[in-house]
């Protein structure tokens, strides 16, 4: 089943780092290829050597990013608690949030136009492979009575919040608290520490 | 301050709702006004007679759900304890997430268009109140050296798990979580529980 993902040439991190601020400040769908390519200093024949076309570039945006968690994964599992670990999650998810809103937003992209590009699918196999990797470290720190969905369900639940963080600066409705993002992180983060007792007991109707 | 903001006719408010469908099915973005007449059953005279073009309609629709968001506050007002407070607003936003969606997806589309049509101006002034009078409520459950700041922040909190929620069902990485919607929010609901004793006290560097 597992899939061999090679690392990425030094060519193509280059383009996918300058293309990452590119498109960080352009928005992804309003930046052309020609305009990609002009600003990264690459030559056409160099950036169609490594990508197909903008949606396979929005792959290795998304894949080098997991391969990013993947190197963090290992250091979350000398975390000492439960806590600990679904901080290092969130701060690596909300650590540069208009990044992370511009992966959200390929991804989107590509999940909807049905892309089955290579690297798609090898960023959608990694992903899931860390998402059970992540989960059974977070299970780890679970009492022996919780199951599997608990685990999932505070992966999702800091998922959630880190993307909820980051649509908070999508519109000017928060302007007031994103302009203070520090202090909110400080305070998702003493929220997380309270999460990590939820009673897991299955109950009611 | 103060703006007065009319309660919808009836024809309005059905226009609404059947839009709010249609919305729903399609996409805002994707349903032309035609189409839309065409589907409520309402005369394209009726309808220009109540609202000028689609982004009158789509502020006529958030105006509503804040409408409704306004009653609630009412009864917000009466919860005994902060953690049944934030539960009764996070259960408003994710009761009808698919809504929800719609909702997030013209609040961003009005907001980038720079709107300034009469209806979303009056939601917005409402959308301001209402996140007044709700942070008071949450304050009023605060320990006294908890600031004004601190109840925004749990206003942020719930309202980025209620986005985050949401925004797990839009790409399908998450497909067998939201397909136990309610063990998840039953989740959500414990971990609120939980982070209602969120230690407030200001520090470190």
């Amino acid at each position: 089943m597992a899939r061999i993902i090679h690392e990425p040439s030094a060519i193509e991190r280059a383009v996918v780092q300058s293309s990452v601020k590119i498109f960080m400040i352009n928005g992804p769908s309003r930046t052309s290829i020609a305009h990609l390519i002009k600003s990264t200093g690459f030559s056409k024949a160099q950036f169609y050597k490594h990508f197909e076309n903008k949606q396979d570039l929005y792959a290795a945006i998304l894949l080098e990013n997991e391969q990013d968690f993947g190197s963090r994964i290992s250091d979350m599992r000398k975390r000492e608690s439960l806590s600990k670990l679904l901080e290092d999650f969130l701060l690596f998810r909300i650590e540069d949030i208009e990044k992370f809103r511009l992966l959200i937003e390929i991804e989107v992209e590509l999940d909807e136009s049905n892309n089955r590009c290579e690297r798609y699918l090898n960023w959608k196999a990694l992903n899931q492979q860390h998402i059970s990797e992540f989960t059974e470290v977070v299970a780890s720190h679970l009492p022996l009575s919780a199951d599997r969905e608990d685990a999932y369900a505070y992966y999702a639940l800091v998922w959630a919040m880190a993307r909820g963080f980051c649509s908070i600066a999508e519109t000017d409705r928060f302007y007031n608290l994103v302009q203070d993002r520090r202090a909110f992180t400080q305070f998702l983060l003493k929220a997380l520490q309270n999460l990590t007792s939820i009673n897991l007991e299955k109950g009611g109707s």
